[in-house]
Formats: structure tokens, C-alpha cells, sequence
């Protein structure tokens, strides 16, 4: 608890944007003593806020902004434009070096081009991506990417693997994490051919990973792999109709229990048990989409997320922090960059639109 | 309830056949009073089954095949050396014109490449689809492709929209069916350039469909729109995707009605609300995957089903043929032909691996 963690927050990004950003904060501040924050943002709206936190009093400093990066604004306007944004100063304070990492609930395109621009990506990584959390019933598995790149050759989903391995292993605390390429079959025959060449690729890279092959949409929840690997356009429908599925069941089981009056009265009895379920299932604790393969820690919590769900998207960017998350990835592209030729030639197999 | 209904079943494909295709096919027949069927299998295991079932004595003819697809053989070694096979010859009576419609719960990819070569594609259909239900908070949706095609390009997601359309207007009853391009938003400018390009398409044709734009991964489940249009690869990574999630929460919810002694007087009290619910999202209601675009009828039911959703299956079959499914098809695909170039050379426009 003694070196000090220093946390860059977009205080105007997300839908219940300031008020869950500084509410958020005391949460995290109550599980990291060790915490400071740089909070990005109007200071008119965020003073009144953060008075009300007792436990902020001492480790933030609001740092104000004009500019704000609303939900509809296309990445390269705000790459052009917002350069006095609280989002673009956040992952500035990262760069600068002032903060060891920095969280946003706003415009997930937006934070992408920004993030991308300001801490550029790591050596040996040509498209970052966006990994998230999934529950299963052994507990979670990480998914990358959910919908920073539309198209992805061999190579890229390799280093996505690559990544999400790294990331299993730091902030999860998975010693060994099995890693799945996401497909219609378990087969070897089955799916696209870059997810076939990436399955080579990884079953002959001198790399640690631990490459369990092939994994199918139902395999995600059943947790048989920690990290499963896919292209973003696969990715970002998945988690969506995941999260569609959660939904239509929770409003099922709301009407279930109010269809009868032995239904309500059942409810009263169980109702404990019930909420431990939606506790499960809650896409709060899931929250906190990352960023990976920059030089840099920049962590998107959901856009209508609560204050829970931002300190807990503030926890995963402090785990990855404090267990060296981009100096462990360093290490990992530098062997990857060492297989070279295997890695490069296939850069050109990806899929052409 | 006058004219013969006859389906042709295969007796021996699914992990419980032949039991549950023929206690099935006992099910269909009381909602069917006119059904007929003719029974493909190995006499010897069917036949006894047959005789427990008083229903079926009059309305039921067995056929010997001595040939079995298994679920690990190939599409190209069911085509060449399974001639002789219950799913081959089932297919065969509705080439035959024996039977109006077949149902099977084998090896889907054998099943679709035995219906391609004995069926045939209806004319300007490229490439069939797999189609098949999601339940949603409004009913349901049906979803294409699921699994037959792993690249599509822009005329083969106009074709599954006309084809999804028609499904959705003879066999949900839905008089002016809604239709969607599955994607990762719902901005035109969004995703793939083959969906963009399908989109524009769509929007351009003479077709009377009733098409919505872009539909997010949890707008399936949601109800947007009454029909889904995707490629196979996202499709069945989608479908498996809601389906594991679906086992998850029903896992978690089982644990949670386990979990204490109010939790347990609680689900004493909720029972059948909880059943209810469970019928709401129970898979085998959903079951029976459309073989789209063939010049004939082929039901795919679940390999994992009961008898009870093998007899869905047979259901679906059933409506297709009452309900005139093939005609219309062939009406909609001679409007689409007559649009002609615009869409015919958008053929090459598609993913190139």
C-alpha cells in the first residue's frame, strides 16, 4: 500500500456522467487506499460532487475542461476537434506520465481513436482491441476483441491471443490461462481460414500460451477456455446477444414471480437467493472493456453503467497497473517479433472486403 | 383437414433416435389429424417402437434401410457412400414426390449437402440458409443464416432477407414481416461493406419487404424485427452464444432455489410461475432449423431433442407445406431475377478468403 497509484478519470463521459464518475471513485478509493485521482472535467459540475465524498477530500484534484465528448461524435472529430476534451486530457495524464492508467465511460469509438493517438500501440501490435469480461459457471473468461476491428486476418487474432493471455494471467490471476479461437465447430476443417491459419500460427509459436483450439458461441459461458479470441465484428454480436438473452430472461423471471399470488409469496421466501442470482449475472461486475495493445492502460467502463459498475472498471485498470500488465505484454511481442517471418508472412491472408 | 399430409421422417438420425422420432412423430400426429408418415430406418429397431404407439398404427409405413449417417461423417462421404442411408432416403421421397415434406435429427452438415443434391436449390436461390426461431419478449424472431454458409457476400444476404420474409409470413403468420441486417450498430455507416452494400439493396429493391435497417446482437432477443439476416459464421456463433447463456442463468437459478432452506419453500410457492418461465425459453419449443431456398421441404430438428421437440419439428415441416412455403418463394425469387443486374453483380462484391 505504499507506492502511490495515480488514476486519470474522464469525469464527463457516460450516461450518468459526472455523478457516477465521482461516486464510482469512492467506491474504488474504499478498496485502494493507495489511490489518487486526476479528475477530467467541468469543474462547476464536479466541485459540488466530489464535496459530498468524504474520502476524496485528499486524493483528487479536479482538473477543468470545456470540452466534452458526447455518444454521437465520429472518432475523428473528436480526434481533431476535442483536444481539450476531459476524455483526450485523461488519456493525456497517461501519456504524460502523470497517471499510471485512465478510465472512461464515454464514446467507445471516440476513446479508441484517442487512446490509439495518444499512447500509441505497443511494439509488434498492429491493431489493438477491445476485451471484456464473461460470466460462466466456473466463474469469468475474458473475450477479445468486441468491436475494434470489423476485419481480422491471422496475425491479428494472434496477437489477440497473445494479449487476452496476458491479461488472464495479470488481472484475473490465472496462472497458466487456456486460450480458444471462437468458431462453428471444434473440428480443425471448421470456419473461416484465418481463424485456421491463427490456430496453426498458435500451435507453433515458441510462445507459453496455453492453446486449447477451437471454441463454439456456448463454450464462452461454459468457461472452457479464460480467454477466448475472435474478430470484432464476431465479438461485439456475441457479447450483445449474451447481454440480450440475460435481459429477456431477467424479464421473464420479473413476470414469473408476479404471475400468481404463490408466485409473490414464493418471491418473499426466495428473494435472497433470486438477487445472489442477478448478482451473478450482473453485467456491473463484468464491467470495465479494455483497451489492449497500447502503450498505455485505458479501460472503458459501459455508457450507462452506475457508480459500481465505474469503480469496478476503475479496479480493473488498477489491477492492471499494479500486477505490470504492459511490461509482462513487452516481454510476450518481443518473443512474438522473434518468430518473425511465420508471424509477418501471414498478414496478407486476412479477409479483403 | 381433408387432403393427405405425408412426411417422410428419418428414423435413425439424432442422439435419441430412433425413440423420440418415433414417440415424435405420435405427438405431431395428434395436432395432425391428417398426417401420414413414412418411417426410414432399421426395421427391426423401429418397428417395436412403432407397435407402443396406438396413435400412429394406421398412419405410419416403415421403410428398411439398413445404411445410418452418423454424426461424424462427412458432408462429401454421406453424398458419395450414404445412398442407401434413412436421412438420404427421406430426402429422396420428397424429390419422389412421395412425401411433401422430411424431417431429420442427424448430422446437419450431411443433412444440408444430401438436401442440396436430392432438393435442389429453387431457382435464383444461390445458396440455401439454415433459419431457425429465437424467443423474444414479443414472441419470437427467426434468425438466417445459422451455420450453412461461413462466408456471404451482398446477394446472398438480400437472398436469405426474401427467403427469412416469406418464412416469416407463411409459417409465423406475420402479414407484413419485419426484416434486419444483423450488425455491430445501427448507423448506415456501420460494419462490413458486404452488409452496408446488402442494405442498400435491400432498400433499392421492388420486393414488397419490409426491411428495418440494421439490427445490434441484442435486438434479437429484444424483438426488433420478426427476421434476422446474417452470415452463417456470425449467425451460429450468435445462436450458440444465446443458448449457452440461456444454460447458464437456468444453472445459476437451479443453485439459487438450492441454496437455502426460505430459498427452498420459495421455489415450493413458485413453481409453476418457474415452469412457466422455463417453457418460455425451453429450447425444444424453438426447434426445427429451416433448410431455406430448396426446391422442397427439410426440417432439421435439434440432434439433442426430446420427443416432444422432434415433434416441433415435425410442426414446422407441416406448415410450410400447408401453407404453400415453396410457391411463395418462387413468386418472390422471380421478382428478385427480374431486377436482375443490380443484383447479379453485386455477386462478386462478397468476402473473398
Amino acid at each position: 500500500m505504499s507506492d502511490p497509484l495515480i488514476i486519470a478519470l474522464d469525469g464527463m463521459g457516460g450516461d450518468g456522467a459526472p455523478d457516477i464518475v465521482v461516486r464510482g471513485a469512492a467506491i474504488a478509493r474504499e478498496r485502494l487506499p493507495q489511490a489518487r485521482f486526476l479528475l477530467f472535467g467541468k469543474s462547476e459540475l464536479l466541485e459540488p460532487l466530489v464535496a459530498k465524498e468524504e474520502i476524496l477530500k485528499d486524493c483528487l484534484e479536479i482538473r477543468h475542461t470545456d470540452q466534452v465528448v458526447t455518444g454521437d461524435d465520429k472518432p475523428s472529430y473528436a480526434l481533431r476537434y476535442l483536444k481539450e476534451s476531459s476524455m483526450r486530457k485523461a488519456i493525456d495524464a497517461v501519456h504524460d506520465k502523470e497517471a499510471h492508467c485512465c478510465v472512461s465511460a464515454g464514446n467507445t469509438g471516440a476513446l479508441m481513436a484517442l487512446a490509439m493517438f495518444g499512447l500509441r500501440t505497443l511494439p509488434g501490435v498492429s491493431r489493438p482491441a477491445i476485451c471484456s469480461f464473461f460470466p460462466t459457471r466456473k466463474g469469468e473468461t475474458c473475450m477479445l476483441d468486441l468491436g475494434a476491428n470489423v476485419e481480422c486476418g491471422a496475425d491479428n487474432l494472434v496477437q489477440f491471443a497473445v494479449m487476452g493471455e496476458v491479461f488472464a494471467r495479470t488481472v484475473m490471476g490465472i496462472a497458466k490461462p487456456t486460450v480458444g479461437l471462437l468458431n462453428i465447430g471444434t473440428e480443425d476443417l471448421k470456419g473461416r481460414d484465418e481463424i485456421r491459419l491463427a490456430a496453426a500460427m498458435l500451435r507453433q509459436s515458441a510462445l507459453p500460451i496455453n492453446f486449447a483450439g477451437f471454441v463454439e458461441g456456448d463454450g464462452i459461458t461454459a468457461g472452457v477456455v479464460d480467454v477466448v479470441v475472435t474478430d470484432g465484428f464476431t465479438g461485439n454480436v456475441a457479447l450483445k446477444t449474451a447481454e440480450g438473452m440475460s435481459r429477456l430472461i431477467s424479464g421473464f423471471l420479473r413476470e414469473a414471480f408476479q404471475s400468481s399470488l404463490p408466485a409473490k409469496i414464493g418471491y418473499l421466501f426466495a428473494r435472497r437467493a433470486v438477487a445472489k442470482l442477478r448478482y451473478r449475472v450482473d453485467p456491473r461486475r463484468y464491467n470495465g472493456a479494455v483497451l489492449l495493445g497500447l502503450n498505455g492502460i485505458a479501460v472503458k467502463s459501459h455508457g450507462g453503467t452506475d457508480d459500481i459498475g465505474f469503480a469496478n472498471a476503475i479496479s480493473v485498470a488498477a489491477d492492471m497497473y499494479l500486477q505490470g500488465f504492459i511490461e509482462k505484454m513487452k516481454v510476450d511481442f518481443e518473443t512474438l517479433a522473434g518468430e518473425g517471418t511465420a508471424v509477418d508472412a501471414s498478414a496478407t491472408t486476412g479477409v479483403a472486403s
